[in-house]
């Protein structure tokens, strides 16, 4: 693991590191902010963990600089893993003038169909590969794990929390995309990625998901009632009714006049880190 | 005046803003955040004002995305204007490849030499233009104005700062360049903007305005202790040791681990809003 950059923020270090992945078979970049309890408690403790997936076109970088989320991960003593979205270099396949699609679009998938399927392995790497190396190098405690994330990242978050209930404590999203299978956006990207047999794509939907019998105790999502992609890509009632039929406790908050900029994910992400603190702090 | 974009962040309005300027004879671009006092107070209520000024190679844009002030802001009722750091465009005169003059680094002086004069004043468009501009377009009290600022942009606040005190009712900076006459930076600047007479740089350095008498009752400022124009170009000390001297309470912080960026200011970005907010609402 290379370090890249390390600055003191809100008390703790906030880090910006590459490790060469086994799963994706390429350099991958990420951010890690430590919060000052690591230094108070010394030698040997550990904090709780929340993961943040972002969006299209994204990196680790666009959370790292605008999410806000230093302050709150301070005040909980919270850890603050932010990933990139997708394998990176010359050497990955790309789809040129598609912001949607190839590199920066991963949509947190193992893919099988060519050219993907040898780099695009976010699924692994999210859910394998990256949590052993900050479990290694981090003062970390792997059993108290929490996940969010934005947009395709909340897709993320949401299907790789539901399918890991004994991983993740706890699981939150801003303006996810919560049924790929039923929108413009998840439509490319699992066809592509997975070929078009769409039973394989279920593992990849929240609501197919839920519907398929995945449980947890509850969900938090925020939503922007101006957000331009909210009725063509994100469509949060799906997921509202997917809960409802399910007995989970989805709290689905529409917020008048936010869109779906960092603006509006950083003026609620105090909020989430709160609620997942209450989570993995007891 | 034109709107760029606007964004709803935290109850309240981000928006950035472009205007013809006739101090610099450009298009100069701004942003101001509104928070939710306004809407929420209605026709003709006016909110204090808290002025940013930004350093080196900026633009409105670094603390606007990377400042944390919104959430600050919107808890206290202020309205926070970060204006550019210099004038724009092909027609200004610029130093190429120099990132601490020309372009970028205005230094909030009118330049008097050839072929700065022109457009680079930079001083009368913060301490004149801008203000009206302010004033007329949006719910301000322009009777409670507050200045801050980092690096050079901070020596901008305690410059205007104190040339200005009816007009500021209180002063703070982040790792200001104190004392431009005693550092690199500034005698760079000041010299080829204003030429070699020393004596008219006097009204653009905060300890040499304190020397000669400016008064204010207070400042805040913070300084990172790893910063890396710490000894060089910042000096801090000079502008306690000049404050000890007139009479005024500086409160000079250092900080340990601290660089000279937006991680650190971010980290005391509340406890400046809540300083200024304390002599604002008063």
């Amino acid at each position: 693991m290379k370090t890249l950059s390390r600055n003191r923020s809100h008390g703790g270090v906030q880090g910006v590191y590459s490790h060469p992945s086994r799963e994706t078979g390429t350099e991958m970049t990420f951010s890690v902010f430590v919060p000052p309890q690591a230094a108070e408690l010394g030698d040997g403790a550990t904090l709780p963990v929340l993961w943040y997936l972002s969006g299209l076109t994204c990196t680790h970088a666009n959370v790292t600089e605008k999410g806000e989320y230093r302050a709150a991960c301070a005040e909980h003593g919270i850890i603050f893993v932010a990933p990139d979205t997708s394998p990176r270099g010359d050497e990955v396949p790309d789809a040129e003038d598609e912001y949607d699609f190839g590199k920066g679009a991963g949509f947190y998938v193992d893919a099988t169909q060519d050219p993907w399927s040898k780099h695009y392995r976010m699924r692994s790497y999210i859910e394998d590969e990256l949590p052993r190396l900050i479990g290694e190098h981090f003062s970390a405690d792997m059993a108290r794990q929490a996940i969010t994330g934005h947009s395709m990242g909340g897709h993320g978050a949401l299907t790789i929390g539901l399918r890991n209930p004994d991983r993740f404590r706890s699981i939150s999203a801003f303006s996810p995309i919560v049924a790929p299978s039923q929108v413009p956006w998840g439509e490319k990207a699992l066809g592509r990625y997975l070929g078009e047999d769409r039973d394989v794509w279920r593992q990849y939907d929240a609501v197919a998901l839920i519907e398929d019998g995945a449980c947890v105790a509850d969900l938090l999502v925020d939503q922007g009632m101006a957000d331009q992609f909210l009725v063509e890509q994100l469509r949060p009632h799906l997921l509202a009714e997917a809960c409802e039929a399910a007995g989970i406790a989805a709290d689905v908050r529409l917020h008048e006049g936010y869109d779906h900029s960092y603006y509006f994910i950083s003026t609620f992400m105090a909020d989430h880190i709160a609620w997942h603190a209450e989570r993995l702090n007891n």
